[in-house]
Protein backbone atom coordinates (compact mmCIF):
# COMPACT_ATOMS: atom_id res chain seq x y z
CA UNK A 1 0.00 0.00 0.00
CA UNK A 2 1.02 3.07 -1.33
CA UNK A 3 2.14 5.88 1.64
CA UNK A 4 -0.23 8.36 1.92
CA UNK A 5 0.47 11.80 0.56
CA UNK A 6 0.88 15.04 3.15
CA UNK A 7 0.20 18.16 2.62
CA UNK A 8 2.57 20.67 4.53
CA UNK A 9 3.16 24.63 4.58
CA UNK A 10 4.22 27.16 6.48
CA UNK A 11 2.31 30.20 7.83
CA UNK A 12 3.39 33.36 10.20
CA UNK A 13 0.44 34.12 12.65
CA UNK A 14 -0.61 37.86 12.00
CA UNK A 15 -2.07 40.27 14.57
CA UNK A 16 -5.33 39.54 13.25
CA UNK A 17 -5.35 36.02 14.48
CA UNK A 18 -4.94 36.58 17.85
CA UNK A 19 -7.16 37.38 20.88
CA UNK A 20 -7.26 39.49 23.80
CA UNK A 21 -5.69 36.24 25.92
CA UNK A 22 -2.54 36.96 23.76
CA UNK A 23 -2.95 33.44 21.49
CA UNK A 24 -4.09 32.45 18.46
CA UNK A 25 -7.99 32.80 18.22
CA UNK A 26 -9.63 29.18 18.40
CA UNK A 27 -12.27 29.04 14.79
CA UNK A 28 -8.37 30.35 12.91
CA UNK A 29 -7.29 26.77 13.60
CA UNK A 30 -10.46 25.67 11.27
CA UNK A 31 -8.55 28.41 8.45
CA UNK A 32 -5.58 27.09 9.25
CA UNK A 33 -6.91 23.01 8.19
CA UNK A 34 -8.64 25.01 5.13
CA UNK A 35 -4.76 26.22 3.70
CA UNK A 36 -3.87 22.36 4.62
CA UNK A 37 -6.55 20.83 2.53
CA UNK A 38 -6.09 23.41 -0.27
CA UNK A 39 -2.25 22.22 -0.99
CA UNK A 40 -3.18 18.55 -0.51
CA UNK A 41 -5.39 18.92 -3.53
CA UNK A 42 -2.74 20.74 -5.34
CA UNK A 43 -0.45 18.22 -4.34
CA UNK A 44 -2.46 15.11 -5.69
CA UNK A 45 -3.04 17.27 -8.95
CA UNK A 46 -6.44 17.86 -8.32
CA UNK A 47 -6.39 21.93 -7.12
CA UNK A 48 -9.72 22.88 -5.75
CA UNK A 49 -10.20 25.69 -8.07
CA UNK A 50 -10.17 22.96 -10.99
CA UNK A 51 -12.27 20.72 -8.81
CA UNK A 52 -14.62 23.60 -8.94
CA UNK A 53 -14.09 24.30 -12.58
CA UNK A 54 -15.01 20.35 -12.89
CA UNK A 55 -18.13 20.87 -11.00
CA UNK A 56 -17.55 19.39 -8.12
CA UNK A 57 -17.52 20.51 -4.60
CA UNK A 58 -16.27 19.91 -1.26
CA UNK A 59 -18.92 21.03 1.65
CA UNK A 60 -17.85 20.34 5.04
CA UNK A 61 -19.63 18.37 7.34
CA UNK A 62 -18.23 17.73 9.82
CA UNK A 63 -15.28 19.25 11.63
CA UNK A 64 -13.24 18.16 15.02
CA UNK A 65 -10.22 19.95 17.01
CA UNK A 66 -8.07 18.95 19.76
CA UNK A 67 -5.90 21.89 21.14
CA UNK A 68 -3.08 20.92 23.12
CA UNK A 69 -1.10 24.05 23.36
CA UNK A 70 -1.14 27.77 22.33
CA UNK A 71 0.71 29.98 19.48
CA UNK A 72 1.42 33.59 19.53
CA UNK A 73 1.53 36.73 16.91
CA UNK A 74 4.78 36.25 14.56
CA UNK A 75 5.56 32.44 15.03
CA UNK A 76 5.91 30.58 11.66
CA UNK A 77 3.50 27.47 12.07
CA UNK A 78 3.72 24.11 10.32
CA UNK A 79 0.05 22.98 8.65
CA UNK A 80 -0.81 19.66 7.75
CA UNK A 81 -3.06 17.57 5.80
CA UNK A 82 -3.13 14.10 4.79
CA UNK A 83 -6.93 12.13 3.10
CA UNK A 84 -7.41 9.79 6.24
CA UNK A 85 -10.09 8.14 4.38
CA UNK A 86 -12.62 7.72 1.67
CA UNK A 87 -15.95 6.32 1.64
CA UNK A 88 -18.40 6.33 -0.91
CA UNK A 89 -19.32 10.08 -1.17
CA UNK A 90 -17.46 11.09 1.94
CA UNK A 91 -13.71 11.85 3.01
CA UNK A 92 -11.79 13.00 5.87
CA UNK A 93 -9.18 15.00 5.91
CA UNK A 94 -6.18 14.75 9.15
CA UNK A 95 -4.61 18.31 9.98
CA UNK A 96 -2.15 19.16 12.70
CA UNK A 97 -0.65 22.27 13.49
CA UNK A 98 2.94 22.19 14.80
CA UNK A 99 4.98 25.14 16.22
CA UNK A 100 8.53 23.63 15.72
CA UNK A 101 8.19 20.16 17.39
CA UNK A 102 5.40 20.95 19.78
CA UNK A 103 2.25 19.99 18.31
CA UNK A 104 -0.55 22.61 18.96
CA UNK A 105 -3.72 20.95 17.59
CA UNK A 106 -4.79 18.06 15.70
CA UNK A 107 -8.15 17.44 14.20
CA UNK A 108 -10.23 16.65 10.87
CA UNK A 109 -12.87 17.81 8.58
CA UNK A 110 -15.07 15.36 7.18
CA UNK A 111 -16.35 16.72 3.35
CA UNK A 112 -19.10 15.22 1.40
CA UNK A 113 -17.70 14.99 -2.13
CA UNK A 114 -20.60 16.80 -4.32
CA UNK A 115 -21.74 17.98 -7.84
CA UNK A 116 -21.88 21.78 -7.48
CA UNK A 117 -24.96 21.82 -9.95
CA UNK A 118 -27.46 20.12 -8.00
CA UNK A 119 -25.39 19.58 -4.21
CA UNK A 120 -25.99 16.13 -4.61
CA UNK A 121 -23.40 14.02 -3.17
CA UNK A 122 -21.77 11.96 -5.38
CA UNK A 123 -18.82 9.00 -5.40
CA UNK A 124 -15.73 10.61 -5.31
CA UNK A 125 -13.84 9.99 -7.60
CA UNK A 126 -10.62 7.70 -7.99
CA UNK A 127 -8.02 10.35 -8.99
CA UNK A 128 -8.80 11.45 -5.19
CA UNK A 129 -9.66 8.42 -3.50
CA UNK A 130 -6.44 6.67 -4.25
CA UNK A 131 -4.60 8.94 -2.44
CA UNK A 132 -6.22 8.35 0.68
CA UNK A 133 -4.42 6.36 3.80
CA UNK B 1 -34.25 69.33 2.27
CA UNK B 2 -35.01 66.38 3.52
CA UNK B 3 -33.16 64.69 7.06
CA UNK B 4 -30.50 62.41 5.94
CA UNK B 5 -31.58 58.32 7.13
CA UNK B 6 -29.16 57.09 10.00
CA UNK B 7 -29.41 53.38 10.11
CA UNK B 8 -27.91 52.81 14.09
CA UNK B 9 -27.40 49.00 15.30
CA UNK B 10 -26.18 47.48 18.09
CA UNK B 11 -23.06 44.79 18.18
CA UNK B 12 -21.79 43.18 21.24
CA UNK B 13 -17.72 42.25 20.42
CA UNK B 14 -16.26 38.68 20.92
CA UNK B 15 -13.35 37.39 21.80
CA UNK B 16 -12.58 36.85 18.30
CA UNK B 17 -12.57 40.62 17.42
CA UNK B 18 -9.76 41.33 19.95
CA UNK B 19 -6.32 40.89 19.62
CA UNK B 20 -3.08 40.34 21.94
CA UNK B 21 -3.68 44.14 22.59
CA UNK B 22 -6.81 43.33 24.15
CA UNK B 23 -8.67 45.87 22.18
CA UNK B 24 -10.96 45.06 18.86
CA UNK B 25 -8.29 44.89 15.73
CA UNK B 26 -8.97 47.48 13.71
CA UNK B 27 -10.02 45.87 10.78
CA UNK B 28 -13.19 44.25 12.27
CA UNK B 29 -14.20 47.67 12.05
CA UNK B 30 -14.68 47.46 8.21
CA UNK B 31 -16.91 44.54 8.97
CA UNK B 32 -19.24 46.90 11.89
CA UNK B 33 -19.25 49.69 8.85
CA UNK B 34 -20.19 46.89 6.36
CA UNK B 35 -23.37 45.91 9.09
CA UNK B 36 -24.06 49.10 9.11
CA UNK B 37 -24.36 49.67 5.33
CA UNK B 38 -27.40 46.58 5.70
CA UNK B 39 -29.31 48.32 8.09
CA UNK B 40 -29.12 51.20 6.16
CA UNK B 41 -30.36 49.76 2.54
CA UNK B 42 -32.82 47.97 4.85
CA UNK B 43 -34.55 51.52 6.42
CA UNK B 44 -34.73 53.32 3.00
CA UNK B 45 -36.54 49.93 1.58
CA UNK B 46 -34.14 48.40 -0.69
CA UNK B 47 -32.16 45.87 1.10
CA UNK B 48 -29.09 44.57 -0.12
CA UNK B 49 -30.14 40.99 -0.98
CA UNK B 50 -33.28 42.72 -3.18
CA UNK B 51 -30.43 45.04 -4.83
CA UNK B 52 -28.97 42.14 -5.65
CA UNK B 53 -31.61 40.11 -6.98
CA UNK B 54 -32.64 42.88 -9.03
CA UNK B 55 -29.24 42.72 -10.32
CA UNK B 56 -27.37 45.61 -8.95
CA UNK B 57 -24.25 45.65 -6.63
CA UNK B 58 -22.17 48.11 -4.72
CA UNK B 59 -18.40 47.15 -4.43
CA UNK B 60 -16.03 48.98 -2.33
CA UNK B 61 -13.62 51.11 -4.15
CA UNK B 62 -12.46 53.37 -1.26
CA UNK B 63 -12.67 53.00 2.84
CA UNK B 64 -11.34 55.33 5.31
CA UNK B 65 -11.40 54.70 9.03
CA UNK B 66 -9.98 57.34 11.83
CA UNK B 67 -9.85 55.70 15.14
CA UNK B 68 -10.09 57.69 18.11
CA UNK B 69 -10.33 55.09 21.07
CA UNK B 70 -10.48 51.49 21.51
CA UNK B 71 -13.01 48.98 22.36
CA UNK B 72 -12.69 45.63 23.97
CA UNK B 73 -14.23 42.11 24.64
CA UNK B 74 -17.95 42.44 25.69
CA UNK B 75 -18.26 45.73 24.89
CA UNK B 76 -21.69 46.49 23.51
CA UNK B 77 -21.10 49.19 20.50
CA UNK B 78 -23.64 51.57 18.46
CA UNK B 79 -22.33 51.84 15.02
CA UNK B 80 -24.52 54.48 12.87
CA UNK B 81 -24.38 54.58 9.12
CA UNK B 82 -25.88 57.50 6.32
CA UNK B 83 -25.52 58.00 2.86
CA UNK B 84 -23.40 60.96 2.61
CA UNK B 85 -23.53 61.72 -1.41
CA UNK B 86 -24.43 60.36 -4.30
CA UNK B 87 -22.64 61.37 -7.71
CA UNK B 88 -23.70 59.57 -10.92
CA UNK B 89 -22.60 56.06 -10.42
CA UNK B 90 -20.78 56.43 -6.94
CA UNK B 91 -22.11 57.03 -3.51
CA UNK B 92 -20.48 57.42 -0.45
CA UNK B 93 -21.76 55.93 3.04
CA UNK B 94 -20.62 57.93 6.80
CA UNK B 95 -20.18 55.41 9.50
CA UNK B 96 -19.54 55.88 13.35
CA UNK B 97 -18.94 53.39 15.82
CA UNK B 98 -19.17 54.61 19.99
CA UNK B 99 -19.15 53.39 23.28
CA UNK B 100 -22.07 55.34 25.07
CA UNK B 101 -21.08 58.20 24.12
CA UNK B 102 -17.63 57.70 23.24
CA UNK B 103 -16.71 57.68 19.99
CA UNK B 104 -14.21 55.37 19.02
CA UNK B 105 -13.83 56.31 15.12
CA UNK B 106 -15.54 57.35 12.14
CA UNK B 107 -15.10 56.94 8.58
CA UNK B 108 -16.21 55.70 5.22
CA UNK B 109 -16.51 53.79 2.21
CA UNK B 110 -17.17 54.83 -1.12
CA UNK B 111 -19.02 52.40 -3.77
CA UNK B 112 -19.80 51.94 -7.01
CA UNK B 113 -23.38 51.09 -8.16
CA UNK B 114 -23.65 48.30 -10.94
CA UNK B 115 -24.68 45.97 -12.83
CA UNK B 116 -23.63 42.51 -11.77
CA UNK B 117 -24.06 40.96 -15.14
CA UNK B 118 -21.62 43.28 -16.06
CA UNK B 119 -19.67 44.40 -13.58
CA UNK B 120 -19.96 47.87 -15.21
CA UNK B 121 -20.96 51.27 -13.32
CA UNK B 122 -24.73 52.75 -14.09
CA UNK B 123 -26.36 55.76 -12.41
CA UNK B 124 -27.57 55.34 -8.80
CA UNK B 125 -31.26 54.47 -8.95
CA UNK B 126 -33.12 57.10 -8.02
CA UNK B 127 -35.25 55.34 -4.67
CA UNK B 128 -31.27 55.45 -3.34
CA UNK B 129 -30.09 58.43 -4.35
CA UNK B 130 -33.00 60.57 -2.86
CA UNK B 131 -31.89 59.37 0.31
CA UNK B 132 -28.31 61.00 0.66
CA UNK B 133 -27.92 64.14 2.78
CA UNK C 1 -33.38 18.13 39.11
CA UNK C 2 -33.15 21.54 37.81
CA UNK C 3 -33.34 22.50 34.28
CA UNK C 4 -30.27 23.56 32.43
CA UNK C 5 -30.46 27.24 31.63
CA UNK C 6 -30.31 27.58 27.98
CA UNK C 7 -28.49 31.09 26.32
CA UNK C 8 -30.40 32.40 23.00
CA UNK C 9 -29.09 34.92 20.79
CA UNK C 10 -29.99 36.43 17.62
CA UNK C 11 -27.14 37.32 15.13
CA UNK C 12 -27.49 38.69 11.16
CA UNK C 13 -25.17 37.59 9.01
CA UNK C 14 -22.86 39.98 7.26
CA UNK C 15 -21.36 39.60 4.13
CA UNK C 16 -17.63 39.42 6.10
CA UNK C 17 -19.04 35.94 7.23
CA UNK C 18 -19.83 34.04 3.81
CA UNK C 19 -17.48 32.88 1.52
CA UNK C 20 -17.49 32.17 -2.37
CA UNK C 21 -19.93 29.39 -2.59
CA UNK C 22 -22.35 32.14 -1.21
CA UNK C 23 -22.93 30.49 2.17
CA UNK C 24 -21.35 31.21 5.92
CA UNK C 25 -18.01 29.94 6.33
CA UNK C 26 -17.51 26.97 8.83
CA UNK C 27 -15.10 28.86 11.23
CA UNK C 28 -17.35 31.07 11.77
CA UNK C 29 -19.71 28.92 13.46
CA UNK C 30 -17.12 28.60 16.25
CA UNK C 31 -17.56 32.09 16.32
CA UNK C 32 -21.34 31.78 17.07
CA UNK C 33 -20.98 29.06 19.59
CA UNK C 34 -18.57 31.89 21.31
CA UNK C 35 -20.89 34.11 21.26
CA UNK C 36 -23.75 31.95 22.89
CA UNK C 37 -21.23 31.13 25.55
CA UNK C 38 -20.64 34.50 26.58
CA UNK C 39 -24.48 34.88 26.64
CA UNK C 40 -24.54 31.95 28.36
CA UNK C 41 -22.45 33.38 31.35
CA UNK C 42 -23.73 36.19 31.37
CA UNK C 43 -27.76 34.63 32.11
CA UNK C 44 -25.94 33.11 34.73
CA UNK C 45 -24.28 35.52 36.69
CA UNK C 46 -20.77 35.09 36.21
CA UNK C 47 -20.10 37.31 32.82
CA UNK C 48 -16.73 36.05 31.36
CA UNK C 49 -15.06 39.01 31.81
CA UNK C 50 -15.88 39.10 35.24
CA UNK C 51 -14.51 36.07 35.76
CA UNK C 52 -11.53 37.21 34.32
CA UNK C 53 -11.09 39.92 36.85
CA UNK C 54 -11.56 37.17 39.22
CA UNK C 55 -8.76 35.33 37.95
CA UNK C 56 -10.33 32.39 35.84
CA UNK C 57 -10.46 31.67 32.36
CA UNK C 58 -11.94 29.28 30.05
CA UNK C 59 -9.39 28.03 27.60
CA UNK C 60 -11.22 26.04 24.86
CA UNK C 61 -9.35 22.41 24.22
CA UNK C 62 -12.03 20.51 21.77
CA UNK C 63 -14.29 21.90 19.38
CA UNK C 64 -16.57 19.97 17.43
CA UNK C 65 -19.38 20.94 14.59
CA UNK C 66 -21.63 18.77 12.48
CA UNK C 67 -23.15 20.84 9.99
CA UNK C 68 -26.27 20.15 8.60
CA UNK C 69 -27.62 23.26 6.35
CA UNK C 70 -26.12 26.28 5.53
CA UNK C 71 -26.74 29.90 5.99
CA UNK C 72 -26.38 32.88 3.69
CA UNK C 73 -25.54 36.64 3.70
CA UNK C 74 -28.69 38.94 5.59
CA UNK C 75 -29.95 35.80 7.39
CA UNK C 76 -30.67 36.31 11.01
CA UNK C 77 -29.43 33.35 12.92
CA UNK C 78 -30.46 32.25 16.23
CA UNK C 79 -27.60 30.35 18.51
CA UNK C 80 -28.17 28.79 21.59
CA UNK C 81 -25.97 27.43 23.79
CA UNK C 82 -26.15 25.12 27.28
CA UNK C 83 -24.05 24.07 30.14
CA UNK C 84 -24.07 20.41 28.69
CA UNK C 85 -21.38 19.23 32.08
CA UNK C 86 -18.57 19.97 34.31
CA UNK C 87 -16.63 17.32 35.28
CA UNK C 88 -14.07 18.56 37.91
CA UNK C 89 -11.33 20.74 36.15
CA UNK C 90 -13.61 20.44 32.56
CA UNK C 91 -16.86 21.90 31.51
CA UNK C 92 -18.54 21.14 27.75
CA UNK C 93 -20.95 23.82 26.43
CA UNK C 94 -23.82 22.36 23.64
CA UNK C 95 -24.50 24.86 21.09
CA UNK C 96 -27.08 25.11 17.67
CA UNK C 97 -27.55 27.39 15.22
CA UNK C 98 -30.99 28.06 13.53
CA UNK C 99 -32.21 29.52 11.13
CA UNK C 100 -35.85 29.70 11.58
CA UNK C 101 -37.07 26.16 13.12
CA UNK C 102 -34.29 25.01 10.48
CA UNK C 103 -30.87 23.42 12.81
CA UNK C 104 -27.89 24.82 10.64
CA UNK C 105 -25.66 22.95 12.72
CA UNK C 106 -24.68 21.57 16.30
CA UNK C 107 -21.75 21.17 18.11
CA UNK C 108 -19.78 21.62 21.36
CA UNK C 109 -16.69 22.79 23.00
CA UNK C 110 -14.99 21.48 25.99
CA UNK C 111 -12.81 24.02 28.27
CA UNK C 112 -10.18 24.01 31.25
CA UNK C 113 -11.54 25.65 33.82
CA UNK C 114 -8.26 27.55 34.78
CA UNK C 115 -6.53 30.13 37.11
CA UNK C 116 -5.04 32.58 34.82
CA UNK C 117 -1.96 33.62 36.73
CA UNK C 118 -0.56 30.14 36.02
CA UNK C 119 -3.11 28.86 33.54
CA UNK C 120 -3.53 25.59 35.76
CA UNK C 121 -6.74 23.75 35.54
CA UNK C 122 -8.42 24.11 38.90
CA UNK C 123 -11.94 22.87 39.96
CA UNK C 124 -15.10 24.47 38.40
CA UNK C 125 -16.42 26.81 40.68
CA UNK C 126 -19.76 25.54 42.13
CA UNK C 127 -22.05 28.75 41.07
CA UNK C 128 -20.96 27.66 37.26
CA UNK C 129 -21.51 24.15 38.03
CA UNK C 130 -24.58 24.20 39.31
CA UNK C 131 -26.17 25.05 35.91
CA UNK C 132 -25.20 22.19 34.17
CA UNK C 133 -27.95 19.43 32.65
CA UNK D 1 19.05 59.70 0.27
CA UNK D 2 18.85 56.26 1.09
CA UNK D 3 16.48 53.96 -0.61
CA UNK D 4 13.30 53.39 1.52
CA UNK D 5 13.04 49.92 2.60
CA UNK D 6 10.13 47.43 0.68
CA UNK D 7 9.38 44.63 2.44
CA UNK D 8 7.48 41.75 0.03
CA UNK D 9 5.60 39.07 0.52
CA UNK D 10 3.52 36.82 -1.15
CA UNK D 11 -0.13 35.09 0.50
CA UNK D 12 -2.22 32.46 -0.86
CA UNK D 13 -5.77 33.45 -0.70
CA UNK D 14 -7.59 31.36 1.28
CA UNK D 15 -11.50 30.51 0.97
CA UNK D 16 -12.37 31.72 4.22
CA UNK D 17 -10.91 35.65 2.92
CA UNK D 18 -13.47 35.28 0.33
CA UNK D 19 -17.09 36.30 0.51
CA UNK D 20 -20.23 35.59 -1.57
CA UNK D 21 -19.46 37.80 -4.39
CA UNK D 22 -16.74 35.36 -4.95
CA UNK D 23 -13.94 37.79 -4.41
CA UNK D 24 -11.41 38.83 -0.99
CA UNK D 25 -13.80 40.86 1.53
CA UNK D 26 -12.59 43.95 1.63
CA UNK D 27 -12.04 43.96 5.01
CA UNK D 28 -8.92 41.56 4.44
CA UNK D 29 -6.98 44.05 3.08
CA UNK D 30 -6.17 45.31 6.05
CA UNK D 31 -5.06 42.26 7.76
CA UNK D 32 -2.94 42.20 4.32
CA UNK D 33 -1.37 45.26 5.37
CA UNK D 34 -0.36 44.19 8.69
CA UNK D 35 1.42 41.11 7.47
CA UNK D 36 3.47 43.57 5.40
CA UNK D 37 3.82 46.08 8.46
CA UNK D 38 5.31 42.86 10.40
CA UNK D 39 7.72 42.32 7.40
CA UNK D 40 8.96 45.81 7.00
CA UNK D 41 9.92 45.83 10.39
CA UNK D 42 11.47 42.88 10.50
CA UNK D 43 13.28 44.21 7.43
CA UNK D 44 14.70 46.68 9.38
CA UNK D 45 15.86 44.57 12.29
CA UNK D 46 12.94 45.64 14.59
CA UNK D 47 10.48 42.91 14.60
CA UNK D 48 7.34 43.76 16.06
CA UNK D 49 7.43 41.36 19.03
CA UNK D 50 10.68 42.71 20.01
CA UNK D 51 9.59 46.21 20.12
CA UNK D 52 6.75 45.06 21.92
CA UNK D 53 9.43 43.63 24.64
CA UNK D 54 11.19 47.01 24.86
CA UNK D 55 8.02 48.42 25.53
CA UNK D 56 6.93 50.53 22.61
CA UNK D 57 3.85 49.73 20.57
CA UNK D 58 2.43 51.44 17.03
CA UNK D 59 -1.37 51.91 17.36
CA UNK D 60 -3.31 52.30 14.83
CA UNK D 61 -4.74 55.86 14.20
CA UNK D 62 -5.88 55.79 10.59
CA UNK D 63 -6.27 53.13 7.49
CA UNK D 64 -6.68 54.41 4.12
CA UNK D 65 -7.53 51.89 1.19
CA UNK D 66 -8.17 52.41 -2.73
CA UNK D 67 -9.99 49.19 -4.52
CA UNK D 68 -8.54 49.17 -8.08
CA UNK D 69 -9.23 45.18 -8.92
CA UNK D 70 -10.46 42.10 -7.11
CA UNK D 71 -8.47 38.86 -5.89
CA UNK D 72 -10.03 35.54 -5.47
CA UNK D 73 -9.75 31.98 -3.90
CA UNK D 74 -6.32 30.29 -3.58
CA UNK D 75 -4.72 33.85 -6.11
CA UNK D 76 -1.01 34.45 -4.59
CA UNK D 77 -1.07 37.65 -4.15
CA UNK D 78 2.20 40.09 -3.59
CA UNK D 79 2.12 42.75 -0.53
CA UNK D 80 4.23 45.66 -0.16
CA UNK D 81 5.19 47.64 2.39
CA UNK D 82 7.23 50.82 3.23
CA UNK D 83 7.53 53.91 5.33
CA UNK D 84 6.10 56.89 3.90
CA UNK D 85 7.00 58.96 6.84
CA UNK D 86 8.33 59.64 10.08
CA UNK D 87 7.19 62.86 11.91
CA UNK D 88 7.62 63.08 15.45
CA UNK D 89 5.48 60.75 17.13
CA UNK D 90 3.73 59.25 14.00
CA UNK D 91 4.50 57.49 11.08
CA UNK D 92 2.98 56.16 8.26
CA UNK D 93 3.56 52.97 6.01
CA UNK D 94 2.06 52.93 2.60
CA UNK D 95 0.95 49.13 1.46
CA UNK D 96 0.43 47.75 -1.97
CA UNK D 97 -1.38 44.36 -2.65
CA UNK D 98 -0.79 42.80 -6.18
CA UNK D 99 -1.48 39.73 -8.61
CA UNK D 100 1.48 39.35 -10.87
CA UNK D 101 1.48 42.29 -12.47
CA UNK D 102 -1.99 43.90 -11.60
CA UNK D 103 -2.06 46.38 -8.77
CA UNK D 104 -5.54 45.37 -6.29
CA UNK D 105 -5.25 48.07 -4.00
CA UNK D 106 -3.30 50.46 -2.82
CA UNK D 107 -3.37 52.66 0.76
CA UNK D 108 -1.80 53.10 3.84
CA UNK D 109 -2.17 53.18 7.74
CA UNK D 110 -1.09 55.80 10.19
CA UNK D 111 0.61 55.15 13.78
CA UNK D 112 1.36 56.42 17.08
CA UNK D 113 4.37 55.25 18.41
CA UNK D 114 3.43 54.39 22.03
CA UNK D 115 4.84 53.41 25.22
CA UNK D 116 3.21 50.45 25.88
CA UNK D 117 2.90 51.01 30.01
CA UNK D 118 1.22 54.52 29.30
CA UNK D 119 0.16 54.23 25.97
CA UNK D 120 1.40 57.98 25.24
CA UNK D 121 2.78 58.80 22.53
CA UNK D 122 6.70 59.26 22.42
CA UNK D 123 9.09 60.03 19.48
CA UNK D 124 9.68 57.19 17.14
CA UNK D 125 13.12 55.91 18.03
CA UNK D 126 15.63 56.46 15.00
CA UNK D 127 16.60 53.13 14.17
CA UNK D 128 13.63 53.09 13.07
CA UNK D 129 13.05 56.92 11.72
CA UNK D 130 15.68 56.20 9.29
CA UNK D 131 14.37 53.83 7.24
CA UNK D 132 11.42 56.49 5.70
CA UNK D 133 11.55 57.28 2.33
Amino acid sequence: MAEPTVARLTYRVPYADTDQMGVVYYANYLVYFERARTELLRLVGLPYREMESRGYGLPVIEAHVDYKASAGYDDELTITGCLAWVKGVRLRVDCEVLLGETLLCQGHTVHAFVELETMRPVRVIPELAKHSK
